[in-house]
């Protein structure tokens, strides 16, 4: 073994792409990032993906070298390394992208989806890193979900385990994409607070941030807002607890900051809803890495799958 | 090793003790069953389970014996082997259980709570012997759970993984003795039913059963309760669904035979709930061994440890 062992990670994001070198204990060698390209056609950001890797695979040298993962955002077919049902990612739905990566980079890549890849990230160097198990809940546009359980990503049949922003929180509440109707990304999401803003005539097109400011003002209205919120997130954790009996529950994304507006009223439902979260050690608490959470996930494929296949 | 492979498996229940031998195959061998003396203390109750299994040893002998699993109405302690928060079982509260028999019967103990036996049980000899993940839920009295991920139950933090019965269903629903309101198990259990029926004034001394029959005779009141009852397990096989993408959901408990009468209203609100369900192979189906599903999963535990030690 190469004194230097290291992976390259890879964050597809709908607007960034970003990549990195990062040894086996985790230390960033080295990172570049650009946007992603998506009206440039498929073909543009796999070459933009490729020039990365390549660009950081030449200064690190192929030695000590691990592999590729990438983290996307969208379902993936596990077993066939395919993206599937991704409606914002043109071009990229049934495409063999593992295998087409793999050869342009003539070295294996494995596929990870975004959320999962976090979760994976925060287990491996960040908030879950005493942990084998956790749940990851990702609070952006939309929300996201990775479960770690044994210090593996938990893909479920075809890979799509962790929908977690489609767990039903408020039966009758808001009417979802999905078909569903209260699902959590419906009333605990940055797009859910914008909703809920101009709902209670808080203001017609205010964002989450500029909600979060009137909470800061002390405006009854933002604050209520952020109590739903909290109510709906605590429902669907308490679930989350009363079903895995883990360690640890992570929330991350852009609404983060509004922490101290919706958590205590979501710990006070979770409190009320969960027997296991009374009776056993369970933290619920804000993940660590922020945005780069993700690369970290991504980063550390190539090396938990050698570890596996070394029967460790 | 011995031609004869086989372990011994008991189920601790509420009122009665079975025990059976069962070989690799799944074939049983012989069983022995009696009733489960609680009210003559802890050390009765141990003696007739070491009774039943030497028993058993004595005439299979101990050359080809892989061990012993019991299950357990109750939380256990997995590291530990204790048996805890049990309320039904007085005296085995905080008991270390496993070690005691253990040296009781001079042989390796393995414990598992009753529900994951029973989920363990259908995956080996059951409805799942073609999967590797599912989730069980069992409906009698109250709902318990069991999760079987990779083959393996599911325990969490400290074994309280898969309280089933305690996820919120209806979030202002009926108040449940764990301290939240709405649980599955106060909308879907046979006691649901009892209460459902008294509350919709189809009777007030109703048994489950009672409540089927009227069903049988089309009556609306008592179809009504099934029609309740479906909402809830819908709502929460929904949800665990998006959570798991497992390709395996079973039901198995008393309140069964009601099946044609739930199961089309559970049915419909999956699928309006679950974008997974609707878009991956999702199976959602009665168990199959009935009261021996437990009695399979005990006797699988030993010969599921030496398959993980020996690393297959």
């Amino acid at each position: 073994m190469s004194d230097l062992a290291y992976t390259i990670g890879v964050d597809l994001g709908g607007t960034n792409l970003r990549a990195a070198a990062i040894d086996r204990a985790g230390n960033i060698l080295d990172k570049t990032s650009g946007a992603t390209n998506f009206e440039e056609g498929r073909d543009a950001v796999l070459n933009d993906i490729a020039g990365a890797v390549n660009q950081l695979r030449a200064r690190f040298g192929s030695s000590g070298f691990y592999g590729i993962g990438i983290g996307v955002p969208g379902f993936i077919d596990i077993e066939r390394g395919v993206i599937v049902g991704t409606h914002n990612l043109l071009g990229f739905d049934g495409f063999p992208m593992r295998d087409d990566l793999s050869q342009r980079l003539s070295t294996p890549v494995i596929l990870e989806n975004d959320a999962n890849a976090a979760a994976l990230g925060e287990k491996w160097m960040g908030a879950g890193r005493d942990v084998n198990d956790l749940v990851l809940l990702t609070l952006g546009t939309g929300i996201g979900g990775g479960i770690i359980s044994g210090g593996r990503v938990l893909h479920g049949h075809v890979g799509m385990a962790g929908e977690l922003g489609h767990i039903t929180a408020i039966p009758g509440g808001n009417p979802c994409g999905c078909g569903n109707s209260g699902c959590l990304e419906k009333h605990a999401s940055a797009t859910a607070v914008e909703a809920m803003a101009k709902l209670v005539a808080l203001g017609d097109h205010l964002t989450a941030k500029d909600v979060f400011d009137l909470a800061e003002q002390g405006n009854p209205l933002a604050l209520m807002v952020f109590h739903h919120m909290g109510t709906a997130l605590g429902l669907a954790l308490a679930t989350l607890i009363n079903i895995f009996n883990f360690p640890l529950y992570l929330l991350s994304g852009g609404v983060l900051p509004a922490w101290k507006f919706f958590a205590p009223v979501m710990l006070a439902e979770i409190e009320k809803r969960s027997f296991t979260y009374r009776h056993t050690k369970t933290r619920v608490e804000p993940a660590t890495l922020g945005n780069q959470a993700g690369l970290y996930g991504a980063a550390y494929l190539p090396f938990l799958m050698h570890k596996l296949s070394a029967g460790a």
